[in-house]
């Protein structure tokens, strides 16, 4: 089905507008995806879309490769503006249900897992979700407390990571605890020199950094769960690292 | 001198409001610091300040380390909050001239370095200067086309590091022909697998790693004028690291 808004008070475009809300998303149960290279990376990974919005060009340009059971709306330029999070207008979205996935089963997983502790920052949370990607991570946990992976600056910085690797979100002490028992490693990372140097940490295969709030760290009661927390040396006068960067570090480190 | 300002069509309000413009900055030859860890930053360091402003609150929590040569101007809260770039008002800023500093000489200078080719986002730059800091490289040069380190959101995410380690301005080829005719290696970096594993490099004490544009890379007239050009191996299936996360992997290996 391909259809042509052009009004923009249509009851859809309102929808839309709304899902950049969390208010919106919950309500919908449904997120929007902006800009060909998002877009493009869920029809690759056959991920379920309810439909494809985009300008007459937009849609017109990549007609090949967009799933014919999807339906379309065409959309005026001046609509496509104001649909979507984005400073620089995108043209091209899809809308993709927040569908409850299987359990992801700690008992059971491979791999290496980076675990969020409370992570805030929208930009962080997306960049170490493509980090994890990128150094063959098999997924990354969301603990209670971080922000949600669907916000559309998280979306922006994963840059189509959530199609590759497996998100789950759940309680950080249940996935350690099940880890640790498993006897598979579970590193935290703190900022106390005492903690042992990440460069002394053989890498591991199937294993999980848990990284913390931005400004006040990995929680204390999680730190203690863990087989082992690791510092990264500091060697100027910056009090710390970004929290993105550190995970990079690590990550690259251990399963890298 | 203290003077308190109650009034936001006051002359000098407009001017602090300016410097989150390029155009503003330019016009006064100032940069504004907003909160107080920026601000802490700079007096810690003796950087020249010509003005403090804060609220009332602000002001007398800080009272003991607010250096008494430098003016303070009292604002009432609600101009407080019109200053600046922040989402969340800091309440405290200074003003900073931008001098002209000393040249730095690339025929001279020891340490590491982290040269940027092109880097658009202040995000991604503040970080990059943040992480060179705290890897404990000596100096960060900015090569032409590169995003101005005067931007609020740089200076956000620069933590301060802009008082700790040396910032300069130049053209890279500069930089990049006098590192290599002293023998000193510079590494550039890109996605080529066909490049040199980043893991297989020794660790230097003088040298420099470059950075290139988010979406393009470094300028291939630079790669062909570097010691070597690294890669950092992707294993899942993201197309590419952060640049700011790339920077950090690569310097704690060569510098860190």
């Amino acid at each position: 089905m391909k259809e042509k808004i052009t009004s923009s008070q249509n009851k859809r475009v309102k929808q839309w507008r709304a899902l950049t809300t969390k208010k919106g998303r919950k309500q919908a149960q449904t997120y929007l995806l902006e800009g060909w290279h998002l877009v493009q990376e869920a029809i690759q990974a056959r991920h379920p879309l309810t439909a494809i919005l985009g300008t007459a060009d937009q849609l017109a340009a990549h007609a090949d490769v967009l799933p014919a059971d999807v339906d379309q709306f065409e959309l005026t330029d001046s609509i496509a503006k104001t649909i979507g999070d984005a400073n620089t207008p995108q043209g091209i979205f899809a809308t993709v249900p927040i569908t409850a996935t299987a359990p992801v089963d700690p008992q059971t997983v491979q791999g290496g897992w980076l675990f969020l502790d409370q992570v805030q920052d929208p930009g962080n949370i997306g960049t170490m979700v493509r980090t994890a990607d990128a150094a063959g991570l098999t997924g990354v946990v969301f603990g209670l407390g971080s922000a949600s992976r669907y916000l559309p600056k998280v979306l922006r910085s994963m840059q189509g990571s959530q199609f590759h690797i497996q998100l789950v979100e759940a309680d950080l002490h249940d996935w350690i605890q099940t880890f640790t028992a498993r006897h598979l490693p579970v590193y935290g990372t703190n900022l106390d020199p005492q903690a042992q140097d990440y460069r002394n940490v053989d890498p591991v295969t199937t294993g999980a950094v848990v990284m913390g709030n931005e400004g006040n760290g990995m929680a204390p009661d999680l730190q203690r769960l863990t087989t082992r927390n690791l510092y990264i040396p500091i060697k100027g006068q910056a009090e710390s690292l970004n929290v993105a960067v550190a995970a990079g570090i690590v990550m690259f480190r251990l399963f890298g």
